[in-house]
C-alpha cells in the first residue's frame, strides 16, 4: 500500500467577478463555533427545567395491548409521563416542507405509538423528572404489554403477498389508482419518456443489473434535543436544534392542534443535519411533558436512540437497464426502484426517480417506483435524499457499459449529457445547466490525466444530479449608528449561511461582509423561511438579503435626496454611491449615509419575503482512485477529485467544504456505513464504534473543482452546492472497486467482507 | 384611626372610541411573569460561566494610590481581575440617551475608579471566578491604598468657597460663561419669562419658603446583573436587564471604545427600572473580565450595592417665591433650585425647573438651577426626573397662597392653569393639553366632594406636569400561515408595552390584541430604539408598530390586487376589509387574506422606522386625605385619587397601574423615603429593612380617573403615561400633612420624626 496523496489545489473556474461575493471572509459565527462558545441545544439552560427521556419498543412489529404508568408516575422525583393517549385527536393534514411530505398522523404515531409499534426503538412513553437518572429509572416502571408480531424487514418480504401488514389500512396508490387490499406498498409511480421497447430494440449493447442499498444514517455528531414550556396561558415555546425553525413550528402545530401562532420556536446553533433534522421527535412529548408538569422539560437523545429513533437514509432494492448503440449514444434506459420507507410511506423513491438519469440526454426511458413500508424506523431526508442511491445503480451500469463498448467512462457521459433543453424522463426541461462543463472540467483534471499506477488499484467515476429548493425566505436589514447594518434571517446556519448571505447584502450595498451582523431569528421574530435543506439556502435566503439590501437602498436614496435637497427621482445607487443627477459635487458612500440617518430622521429597515423560482440545478462529477487490498478486501481511497457547478461560489471555501463534506459522507456510504439488523429486526451496530462514520483518517484530502456556469435564475447565479456531491461517490467508489479487482459490487457497502464474497476468497452469503 | 376606605371606582372619561386600542386584553407576557417563567438576568445562564464581584470604595472621598491585585489574582479560582488601568483610553463623548446626557470620561470613571472614589460604594476593581463565593473572597485580597479626602454631602457645603473639590478640572458652566476657578458647581442656568420684579410689584400676596429633599432610590425589586461574553474575535455579547438594549450598547460602546457594530446586547426580562436601569455599571466590568479570563462573566448586585452603587434620584435645596393677586391670578414665580448631582455632573435639576411651573400660566418667571457635584453615588433618572422636587415646592407654596387668599386649592389652579399656547417659563409654548380637564375632573370628583371627617385629618392638592419622550423606534410585523401576525420592537417592556405596541398595530390591521404576538429583540434584530423612559414607549413604539401596520397593509392591498387580478390602485383597505372599486363582490379580511399570502407568492413583511415629534405634555391631578397620629407623628394615607390625562389610553388598565404605581412611589418620597448618611458619608440604612419602601399595607387603595384629551400629535392621540403620575405626591401628602397639623412641612421625607418636631413634641435638630 502507498501512502495516500495529500493536498492539490482547489480550482475555481469563476465567470464573473465581484467585489464581495466570491471571496472568503471568516464566517461570524467561526469564533464562537470553534471556542466553545456558541450555544446549542444542549447548552440551553432554564430555571427548574426537568429532565425528560423516552420509552422505547423492543420490538420491531407488536400491538399495544395496554400501558399502565402508575408505578413510574409514583416514583419520587417524576413529574410528568405521557404517552399517545395524551395527544390530541388531529385531523391528518398533509404538508410540503420543502423535502419530502409529512402526514400529521403518522407523525404523531411516529412521535408516540398508538395502537401499534411498528420498529424497534419507537416511542412508546415519555417521562419527566427533577434530573436525567430519575427519568431513566421511571422508564423502567412504566408497564407496557405487547403483542408481538412478525416483523418484516426488506422490501421483497414486504411485497410479499402474504406479507405481514403494518398498516392493515394502507391501500397502494398505483399510477393514480387506488389498490383493492391494503399492502404494504404505499405507493407505486412511473414516469415515461418516448418509447422505451423501441429504445431496447434500437441498442446494440445492452446492460441490466440490480442492485441494493443498506439503511444509513446523516451521523449528525449532535444528537436531537430539546427544551419546551407549553405555559399556562397556552403559549408553547420550543428551544431546539432543527434544521428549520418555522418547519418544526408547523409540525408541532399539526400534531398538537394548535395554532401555529401560539407556537414559538427559538433555534438553537446545530451540529450537522443533511436531511435528519427537518422531521421532529421529541418536540410534541416535551410539550406535552411541560404542559402536564407545569415546568420546561428539557431531552436529548443517546446515540442509540439518535440511531433506532430518527430517521435514516433509506435502503431498497434497484433494478436498472440501459442500452446503447456502440458508439455510446443511449437508446433506451429502464428502472425499477422499491425503497424502504420504513415504518410509514414516503421514502425518497421519488427523488431517486427524478435524479438518477438526470446528467444524461436519454431519448427513451421507464422508471417505475414503489415506496414500501417496512419494520424499521421512519425513513427521512439524507442530503440529495434518494438520488445516491439512484446514482449507485445507473453510475455503474453505464460504467459497465464504457467497459464493454470499451469507452472512457467520461468519453461515454460526454456522449450523453444533459444540456440547456434536454428533457428529463420525469418531465421538465432543463434550463443553461453546467453538466456538460463538469465533465470537460474532470477530464481536462491532472487527476484524469495521472495514471492510476500499479495493481489492485481501480480509479472511478460517477457523475451525480440534484434539483435544488426554492421556496420562502424572509430577511430584514438595519443601519447601526457606525454605518454598519444587522442582517436577519431565519435560515438555520448549518455551513455557513449566515456569512453567504450577509456576503450577497453586502455586495448590493458596497460594503464589506464584515459591515454586516448576520442573526438567526426565531419563528415570531422574521417572517416564515423554509427549512435549512434542498440546498436552498444560499439562493433563496441569499436573495432575500438581496431584496432587503435594494429595499433599504430605496429608502436611503430617499433620504440622500431629503438630506441634498434634491428631487427623489435624481438619486440612485451606482458603483457604491449615492449619489444625484441634479448635483454631481454631491455623493456617499453606504457608511457615510448610514451615519447620518440619525440626524437626518432616524435610521432604516429594509425587508424581504421572496420565495424565488429559477432554481438552478447542480451536477458534480467525482473521480475515485483506491486500492483493495486482496487478502483483507479492504478499500483505501487514494486520491479523490470532485468537480461541481456552483453557479456562482459566493464562499468558495464553504463550497469547497460542502463538496468535500458531501464526498466523504459518500464514500461512507460507498465503503463502510450501513445499518446491521438481527432477524428480530434489531439494530445490531447502535453505536460510533460499530457504525462507521468515515473520519479524517479513513480520506485522502479531496481536491475540488468549482464550475462556475451561472444560473440564469438568480441575481449572483447561485445554484446550490450542499447536495450533490454526496451523490457520485457510492457509485465512483464502487467503479473503482469493480475496476481494481474485475468484479462488480452491486450491493452497499462495499465491506472487505463483500469484496472477499466477491473475489471468492470467503464463501458467499446472502445479502441483508 | 379610623379604617381606610379600600376600593372606588377607576373612570374613563373617554372621547374617541376604536375596536382594540382602549380595551383591556390580557398581556402578552403576563402568564410566563406570573408563573415565573418569563426570563430574567439572573435566570440566564450559559455553560462555563464565572461569577463576577465588585470591590468597592470604603470612602466617600479619597485618593487612590495604589492598587496591588496579585493577592486575588493568586487565589485558586480566580480568572480575573480588572481595575480601571484595564479600561481603554478615550475620548470624551457626550451624548442623550433621552433621560439626560452621558459623558463617556465620567461614565468609565464611574464604572472604575480611576485618580480618585467619590463616594463611598464607588467601584474601584473587578474579580471573575469560578463561582461568587471565591470572587468575594478574592476581593479581600485586592490591597488598594487610599489618601482619605474630606468629604461633601450637601449642596450648601459644596457650594462654599472653601468646600474641597470632587474634580479639580470642574468649571462652572453659568449662562454660558466658564468660570475662573474650578468648583463643585458643574453649571447653573436661568430661565426667564416677562418682568419678575414688576410682577412681584403686582403682587397683593407672596408666598416665598425654602424645601430640601432627600435623596431617594428607584427601588425596583430586581437588582443590577449582567452577563457577558468577549469572544476572542472581538465581539461582544452582552445579555442584561435594561431599559433599553441600544442605550446599553451605546454606553458600552464608548466606554470601551468598541464600535457599536461590535456590540449585541440581548435584553432579558426587566423587574423595574423607574429610570435606574438606562446607566450602565457592571456591564463593562463583566466584559474586560471576560476579555481576560476567556470565558463569560456574570454579575449580580446585592441590594446593597444597588443603594450605593448604582444613581438614586437627587436630593437638593429648593427656594420658591409666588405672588398673586387677591383673586389668586399669579403674577410672578421665581425658584432657585440648587440639586445634588452626585459624585459627576448631571442632576435632574435641568427637567425639575422645566416641570415645576409648566401646569399654570405665569405671566413673570424666573429659575435658577445648579448642578452641584457631591460625595454620593452619580444621581440618575428617576421617573419624571426632577419633578417631584419642583413641584414639592411650588405645589405646597401654591396651597399656602390658597390658604392665605381661603380659596379653594383646585380653584387657584384653575384660574392659572396653563391651556393650548401657554408659554412656559423656558420658552416652548403648549399645544392642546389637558391641565384644565384634570382640574374639573377632580373638582368634580366624589372623593373631592367628600368631607375630610375628624381631627389630624387634612387634605392635599396638588398637580403635576411631565414634558414626555419621543424619539427614535423601529418595528416589524411579519404575518404567520394561520393569518396571526408576529411584531418585533426594540423597546424594553416593563410596563405592558409589548401589549400597547400590538394593540395598535392591532388596530391598524382590523385584527385583535390575541392576533398579534410581540417580541422584543436584541440590538443586532431590530432597527434603533430608544430607551423605555421619558414616557415613550406606548407614544413612539407604538406609532412604529403603527408604521409597520400600515407598510404590511400597503403590501397587502398590492397582493389583493394580484389576487383579483385588478388594478393595484383600485384596491384598499377599509372598515377592516381588504376591497377593490373594480368589484364589490370580492373582499378578504386581515386572517383571510394573511392566509392566501403563502400560496400566492409567499408571506409579507411591514417594517418602520419612526421618530416621531408631536410628543404630547402630561399633567396630573391628586387628591390625598391623610390623618396623622399626634402622639407618634404617623401619617395613615386614607384616601388617593389620581386624575390624568391620558391622551388616549391604549390600555386602561395599564394606564392605571401607572397612575397607581406612581402615585405609591411619590408616597413613597413624601413619607417615609430618604438616603441616610453619616458624617463620613456611609450610608446608614442600605437594606430594604431599613430604606422604606411603601407597600400594599402601607397605602389604600388608589383611584383612577383617566382623562382622554388627546394628543393631536399622536394617531391615536396617546401621550404618555408612566412618570406624570409620581410628580404630585410628595406635595399632595406635605399639604395634607400641614392641613392636618396646621405647621409646613418643607422637608423631605415626612417621617413621623419630622413631624413629630414640627408639632413641638420633640426637639427639632438640623436637617441632613
Amino acid at each position: 500500500m502507498k501512502t495516500t496523496p495529500r493536498g492539490g489545489p482547489n480550482q475555481v473556474l469563476s465567470t464573473t467577478t465581484y467585489a464581495v461575493v466570491g471571496t472568503r471572509p471568516i464566517r461570524h459565527d467561526g469564533t464562537d463555533k470553534v471556542t466553545g462558545r456558541a450555544i446549542y441545544g444542549e447548552d440551553f439552560r432554564l430555571p427548574g427545567t426537568l429532565y425528560g427521556k423516552v420509552l422505547r419498543s423492543p420490538h420491531a412489529h407488536a400491538r399495544i395491548r395496554r400501558i399502565d404508568a402508575s408505578r413510574a408516575e409514583a416514583l419520587p422525583g417524576v413529574r410528568s409521563v405521557v404517552t399517545h393517549a395524551d395527544m390530541p385527536d388531529i385531523e391528518d393534514t398533509i404538508s410540503d416542507l420543502g423535502e419530502g411530505s409529512f402526514s400529521a398522523k403518522w407523525a404523531a404515531d411516529n412521535i408516540m405509538a398508538s395502537e401499534k409499534v411498528l420498529y424497534r426503538g419507537h416511542a412508546v412513553a415519555g417521562v419527566a423528572a427533577v434530573d436525567a437518572n430519575t427519568a431513566e429509572e421511571a422508564l423502567k416502571l412504566i408497564d407496557v404489554e405487547y403483542e408481538p408480531l412478525t416483523s418484516v424487514m426488506r422490501v421483497a418480504d414486504a411485497m410479499a403477498s402474504d406479507a405481514p401488514l403494518l398498516h392493515e389500512d394502507l391501500y397502494t396508490d398505483s399510477l393514480g389508482e387506488t389498490s383493492e387490499k391494503p399492502s404494504n406498498v404505499a405507493s407505486h409511480f412511473q414516469h415515461v419518456k418516448g418509447d422505451v421497447d423501441r429504445g431496447f430494440a434500437e441498442a446494440e449493447v445492452t446492460v441490466e443489473r440490480e442492485y441494493t442499498t443498506s439503511t444509513v444514517h446523516q451521523g449528525y455528531i449532535e444528537p436531537q434535543n430539546v427544551t419546551a414550556l407549553w405555559s399556562s396561558d397556552g403559549q408553547l415555546t420550543i428551544w431546539t436544534s432543527n434544521q428549520g425553525a418555522f418547519g418544526v413550528r408547523e409540525q408541532v402545530s399539526s400534531v398538537l392542534n394548535l395554532p401555529v401562532s401560539r407556537i414559538r420556536v427559538i433555534p438553537q446553533e446545530i451540529g450537522g443535519g443533511f436531511g435528519g433534522k427537518i422531521t421532529i421527535y421529541m418536540e410534541p412529548v416535551a410539550a406535552l411533558l411541560s404542559k402536564k408538569a407545569g415546568r420546561p422539560v428539557k431531552m436529548l437523545m443517546s446515540r442509540a436512540e439518535v440511531f433506532q429513533g430518527t430517521g435514516p437514509a433509506p435502503g431498497g432494492w434497484m433494478r436498472v437497464k440501459i442500452g446503447a448503440k456502440r458508439d455510446g449514444t443511449i437508446t433506451a434506459v429502464q428502472a425499477d426502484l422499491r425503497f424502504e420507507a420504513g415504518a410509514y410511506p414516503g421514502s425518497a423513491v421519488g427523488a431517486a426517480a427524478v435524479c438518477m438519469f438526470g446528467p444524461y440526454d436519454v431519448p427513451n426511458g421507464r422508471i417505475d417506483g414503489y415506496d414500501v413500508v417496512v419494520n424499521k424506523p421512519k425513513s427521512e431526508a439524507y442530503r440529495a435524499p434518494g438520488a445516491p442511491q439512484g446514482a449507485f445503480a445507473v453510475e455503474q451500469a453505464l460504467d459497465e457499459l464504457a467497459q464493454r463498448l470499451e469507452m472512457d467512462p467520461i468519453d461515454i457521459r460526454l456522449k450523453n449529457v444533459a444540456k440547456e433543453g434536454t428533457r428529463r424522463i420525469d418531465g421538465p426541461r432543463f434550463p443553461r445547466i453546467g453538466a456538460y462543463e463538469c465533465l470537460i472540467a474532470a477530464k481536462e483534471h491532472e487527476h484524469y490525466q495521472a495514471p492510476v499506477g500499479g495493481p489492485n488499484r481501480g480509479r472511478g467515476v460517477a457523475m451525480g444530479f440534484w434539483m435544488n429548493g426554492g421556496g420562502p425566505s424572509a430577511c430584514t436589514i438595519s443601519v447601526n449608528e457606525d454605518g454598519m447594518v444587522g442582517l436577519v434571517e431565519g435560515s438555520t446556519d448549518i455551513g455557513g449561511t449566515r456569512t453567504s448571505s450577509a456576503m450577497q447584502a453586502a455586495e448590493i450595498l458596497g460594503i464589506t461582509a464584515e459591515d454586516v451582523r448576520p442573526s438567526v431569528a426565531d419563528t415570531d421574530s422574521i417572517g416564515y423561511t423554509g427549512v435549512t435543506g434542498g440546498s436552498r439556502t444560499t439562493f433563496a435566503t441569499g436573495w432575500a438579503a438581496i431584496e432587503a439590501a435594494r429595499d433599504l437602498l430605496g429608502q436611503m436614496c430617499a433620504r440622500a435626496a431629503k438630506i441634498w435637497n434634491v428631487d427623489p427621482s435624481s438619486v440612485a445607487f451606482r458603483e457604491r454611491q449615492f449619489v444625484t443627477s441634479a448635483d454631481s459635487s454631491k455623493s456617499f458612500n453606504f457608511g457615510e449615509l448610514g451615519r447620518e440617518l440619525f440626524s437626518t430622521g432616524g435610521t432604516l429597515t429594509g425587508r424581504s419575503n421572496v420565495s424565488p423560482r429559477g432554481v438552478g440545478a447542480a451536477f458534480c462529477v467525482q473521480i475515485v482512485d483506491l486500492e483493495v487490498d486482496p487478502e483483507t478486501g479492504k478499500s483505501q481511497v487514494l486520491r479523490h477529485t470532485v468537480v461541481q457547478d456552483a453557479g456562482k461560489a459566493i464562499h468558495p471555501s464553504y463550497v469547497e467544504g460542502q463538496m468535500q463534506g458531501g464526498a466523504v459522507q459518500g464514500l461512507g456510504w460507498a465503503l463502510w456505513e450501513g445499518y446491521e439488523f438481527s432477524e428480530a429486526g434489531a439494530m445490531l451496530n447502535p453505536s460510533l464504534l460499530d457504525y462507521k462514520l468515515p473520519t479524517a483518517l479513513d480520506v485522502p484530502m479531496i481536491d475540488t473543482v468549482i464550475v462556475e456556469v451561472a444560473n440564469p435564475g438568480h441575481p449572483f447565479g447561485v445554484r446550490g452546492v450542499g447536495e450533490v456531491p454526496i451523490v457520485p461517490p457510492p457509485a465512483a467508489a464502487a467503479n473503482a472497486v469493480s475496476r481494481a479487482i474485475g468484479v462488480r459490487m452491486a450491493h452497499l457497502p462495499i465491506t472487505p467482507y463483500r469484496v472477499l464474497e466477491a473475489t471468492g476468497v470467503i464463501e458467499p452469503e446472502p445479502v441483508t
